[in-house]
């Protein structure tokens, strides 16, 4: 079969686009056959994971496909069935940490920039109807990040004041798009323009261009939540904005990871900082009732054919795209 | 009467034991003569919060006494009751963070170094029998500060092993009192062998000398809780010992409160940090209730007459004891 391949060097610089060996099911596992597959920030830190030394990996964390074969003991699907793949491995009920052993698909396990995929049975879920393969191809690994950041972790309210930094990745337009849902105010931020008025038409109360004076912008509203994947960039500006006893998610650093924290004014203020990353099976489950009942839509930014990697990789070290990028594969 | 004022000079050297005007309750308030009053690190912030400038102010927020006198429509305490007094003036429900206008007694108020203090009526509490008049009298502030940081914020339980960072301060004292007396497995550290032999006597399960390698002390042990008041000398080695998914309050930071922190680690850990200060009157009660079931008695350092608060002052900014300090007012 026809995959992704990252091997031999660090970076985009060890990817091809080459024939690899088709594996089988074993007991308990089945094997999908990938129509869409989506691209994430954490593939581009795969390849600075993966190292020269180690075997040639698939990379790549989600998609969506037709189950091809199914392995000894295998019953909650069949051949033929239309799937969705939960991308996380080995964490089931929703803890406040994963377990030991934890993995998520793509690193170290060969993930789904290919024709075919092998997992365990429980990775894989009926596709929802309402959406079409490419909104199902790229939905997992953003939609659960963001759910377990903002429900489990940020226990959204429907009275909430809600601000959400960065607004343009996969993950911060589902964090908008779930608040929204449930009902909160929301406000964005973005040095993009064309960013803030997709954030604006998918519902955001206000966006803000990233270089304003926050407060200013706000109108000096206080946040209850501030869920936060720019890093560095923006750490304490979101802080400023909490109100005493507010709450700050933290799940990703993409402007640097290093920062200064002032402790006497956090006690003082009563707040909280809460890390996220991904999510367990029981939350992907919830999360998938939770876009059904809402028929909330990935963004789908832009969908390359496989071979073309190259592009789509330059697309999001850049961060010039709105919503998920997707691989289809035929 | 005689009191313990702050006026026309920042820190220590505006301090005098002198002559100030008594005054009489009004509706709602009550007037307690005081026996003890205890120290706080507070005491020491206050003396460079409360400028020249200002009217002058009797310090102090901890103490017991006798009801002097109650004003009208007060009907909780009546004249010789034995009291306790907590100083949080304006915070009643247990909430995230207290509502506007939440002052704690000794500044702006005047407070507790004084022959008599009035207060709301809402403020006094019986004094439990089996604490000494020493033992009331230094109670409230740190037992109440130990008792949120803990239960509220840090959700103690049983099975829970705990860190105490710099223990020999009156709420660090406390926390390692309150988390022994739940069954919780507690671990402290210090600079001074005669802080760890202390906390050794008060039940925790190990001391460590600050200096040593905290990894090893604690035989890789992970935390599942820190509750830190050092702040910058220790708290990346105090994060460093969290269980993924483990919790640190903060409600502190004598040595310094500007600290580095990695958002990437402490995401990965899916860890929290919670801030701490103080606690409402409903955490007030639950305080009482739980030490008057476990028969918690603060750790008397040394108790002071009034006037020489500069003996005491000086114990306090050196940190030099074992538990509390406290005034004798006769």
């Amino acid at each position: 079969m026809k995959a992704i391949i990252h091997e031999g060097k660090l970076g985009v610089a060890g990817l091809s686009y080459r024939d690899f060996e088709e594996v089988q099911p074993q007991a308990g596992e089945v094997k999908v056959k990938l129509k869409i597959a989506g691209l994430n920030h954490r593939d581009l830190f795969v390849l600075n994971r993966h190292q020269p030394s180690d075997p040639p990996l698939i990379i790549g964390s989600d998609g969506a496909g037709i189950i091809e074969a199914v392995g000894k003991g295998v019953a909650n699907v069949n051949v033929g069935d239309e799937v969705l793949i939960n991308p996380g491995i080995g964490w089931k009920e929703k803890t406040d940490a994963p377990p030991q052993g934890f993995e998520i698909l793509g690193h170290p396990f060969h993930g789904t920039f290919a024709e075919y995929v092998v997992i365990p049975s429980e990775n894989v879920v009926p596709k929802p109807e309402y959406l079409t393969w490419e909104e199902a191809g790229v939905l997992s690994l953003a939609a659960l990040t963001a759910y377990r950041a903002l429900f489990t972790r940020g226990r959204i309210q429907s009275e909430m004041k809600v601000l959400i930094p960065g607004i343009g990745s996969g993950v911060a337009t589902f964090l908008l798009q779930f608040a929204k849902a449930v009902g909160a105010t929301v406000y964005v931020t973005s040095r993009s323009p064309e960013k803030c008025q997709m954030a604006l038409e998918l519902g955001a109360d206000k966006a803000i261009n990233s270089n304003e004076d926050w407060s200013k912008a706000l109108g000096r509203e206080k946040m209850d939540l501030v869920i936060e994947c720019v890093g560095a960039a923006t750490f304490n500006k979101s802080l400023d904005q909490l109100r005493p006893g507010g709450t700050i998610v933290t799940f990703g650093a993409s402007a640097g990871d290093e920062v200064q924290l002032n402790l006497r004014t956090f006690f003082y203020g009563q707040l909280n900082l809460l890390g996220s990353t991904m999510g367990s099976a029981e939350e992907y489950k919830e999360m998938l009732e939770f876009i059904k009942v809402h028929k909330i839509k990935p963004v789908v930014d832009q969908i390359y054919p496989l071979d073309q990697f190259d592009k789509a990789f330059e697309r999001i070290e850049t961060a010039s795209q709105l919503g998920k990028i997707g691989f289809s594969i035929m």
